[in-house]
């Protein structure tokens, strides 16, 4: 099987995720922080410790802001509807996913927000003029993803998060697709809030998720339970990060996410940018003269996280999925890939795309043999 | 290590939990429900067996109804939070976890919600009479716990739910403490809503929890995002479960989850229930006679899910569980539980409790020696 849906769940992990994941089961897995016994306090310990990995990783500074979630969707609807209040202009784009526009097109049903979506280009570039001209004055937040999880388009985050700064709006990242593929740096970002999955390019299992949340933002929580801390009161702490992590945590999840984290960082994460890249460009240059196709991503490592999306005119990219797995074992996904307004930007809400995804373990052999069954399939069609 | 802390996280799990995460993680850990190629299939239909054994072990009838949260706290906060609205009155009793109380406590600081606290006796029993007679017009939802984490007392559920159902008001229990450890049936329960976490007596890893939600109850997701149905809409989709679903799921965890409860259906349940029930009952028979040891627990089977709780008078939980630590190598927890009206109620609001919870893989010896290492720290006292 040649896995290329990594854009959905990362797959294989590393090795050693699956090895630490089942030594802290097995030999820990106890609650971490709510007793005061040896293996509580392990689990509690590895439980800080990826808060420091991810906040090395991200150059987040304080481990403290770094709240684990079940994923990145809990992450963005905790900075959504845990900012905004009524009365707030939002500004987000037209590449997002159903994980922003959902619980913002929610939130501006209810009258609480206006909205402003700001429409790529058929590429789904961004003119972040569009963003500037966008703003107003009760402009509380501006939300964007890093990248495209439709074609890997890559967002001009570091320009959007210079005019957040600028004119005091707070800047929500939607990581989902990117992190793990390139150097990130919140505080070069500029980001203020800064969303992402465990088991995407993070390369850890799925079930956790993380929020970074700066000193800046005020926030109330989604949901409130035991945290652990202040046991007396009938309200959540307002101590990070127990005040966002209600209940017991997913400790084996965050165990796996440190070691999928640190394995990027000793295979080195440009190295990572760049093998992916060199698996995208031999895709793409294998396939883009077939007959009949349609690219949706681009040949740029600049802007591109690691997706190809195509179609063959006139064939159902339902039928295509299926035609790579059935005949060749190749698995990608089709149809509409979560977000809505991206495939209308890109033009293929009616037909969706079949989505290739590169991870770091993909070879250069299973692109070629892809290259060989794309080849074949549009002979077919 | 003797690990009587299971109330907190059950440890160790069965052998074939940790396998069957590990083989899924390696060998199928696809998105389930987001593409169609054998992976995705194969992860999908993992979470879907789940679904049917979760259904069959507690009575629910359409496992589509069973919806797969992070944690308990998570599924309580969807109940609480998606089904109450302004005007609703709520009936609650002193025993509840900070995750029913946090919750509800908040809506009623809001102005949203009126709530009755129904106060428990010195163990924690509730006189249902209470119940009944605090219903009011605007009555909506009657909260209760199965169990309580701080003493283990079994709440009278089933005559609760008689009365909800009479009355025409939800029932909603949280059975984070007992389920796993006794039959449960929501339909006999009469539950309207049943929450539970993975990781307690169903053996499951952490990072995994549900919420029954039966077809009578009108629900309002606290969370919105991907589900990967109806993908072109900007909004929620109404289905179930996927209106309550957003993002990735836990697959490794909901097949722990699964295999977690197909070990206690293989053990049977019951015999869990009476094994259980002996080791609490040599345990304390063993201590109850201790110099200055005062009990908060009861030794009935009928009325404890599988917990003692005591204090040395005057003497400090917290040194009490540290020194069954690091003397005696026992994993107990001490202090406030994170029910904090619960220890109002057994009077221990200032002291906390020493809570030895037992797990199905404890052994006789353990308990002995559990005794052994109690009498030598009564003396030392």
């Amino acid at each position: 099987m040649i896995y290329l849906d990594n854009a959905a769940t990362s797959y294989p992990k590393p090795e050693r995720v699956y090895d630490e994941m089942l030594l802290c089961m097995k030999e820990f897995c106890a609650n971490p922080g709510r007793a005061g016994h040896e293996l509580a306090i392990k689990s509690g310990r590895a439980v800080h410790e990826t808060r420091e990995i991810v906040s090395r990783f991200f150059n987040i500074g304080n481990p403290m802001r770094v709240v684990f979630t079940k994923n990145a969707t809990e992450a963005l609807n905790i900075a959504i509807n845990g900012v905004l209040k009524t009365g707030d202009h939002v500004i987000t784009t037209s590449m997002e996913h159903n994980s922003v526009l959902r619980p913002l097109k929610t939130l501006e049903k209810e009258n609480i927000i206006e909205l402003t979506i700001v429409r790529g280009n058929y590429f789904g570039e961004i003119d972040i003029m569009d963003i500037e001209r966008s703003i107003k004055k009760n402009t509380k937040m501006i939300i964007c993803s890093l990248s495209s999880n439709v074609n890997g388009i890559i967002m001009p985050i570091i320009d959007i998060g210079k005019i957040a700064e600028d004119k005091g709006i707070l800047f929500l990242v939607d990581a989902s697709q990117g992190a793990g593929s390139m150097k990130l740096d919140v505080q070069e970002i500029k980001a203020d809030m800064f969303a992402f999955p465990g088991h995407k390019g993070l390369l850890g299992p799925q079930g956790i998720g993380a929020l970074y949340v700066s000193e800046k933002v005020k926030i109330t929580p989604i949901m409130r339970g035991g945290t652990g801390s202040r046991s007396e009161s009938f309200y959540q702490p307002e101590i990070f990060p127990d005040m966002l992590e209600s209940g017991t945590l997913n400790t084996p999840g965050i165990v796996g996410l440190g070691f999928g984290i640190k394995f990027i960082e000793s295979f080195g994460i440009d190295n990572i940018r760049i093998y992916k890249h060199m698996l995208v460009k031999r895709l793409y240059e294998g396939i883009e003269n077939l007959s009949g196709i349609k690219l949706y991503s681009l040949n740029d490592i600049n802007k591109n996280s690691g997706i190809i999306s195509f179609n063959f005119i006139g064939i159902d990219s339902t039928k295509v999925s299926f035609m790579l797995d059935s005949m060749c074992g190749i698995a990608s996904r089709s149809g509409l890939h979560c977000a809505p307004l991206a495939h209308e930007t890109i033009g293929t809400k009616a037909s969706g795309t079949v989505r290739l995804s590169v991870g770091c373990f993909n070879t250069i052999k299973e692109i070629d043999v892809t290259i060989e069954a794309l080849k074949r399939i549009s002979q077919m069609l």
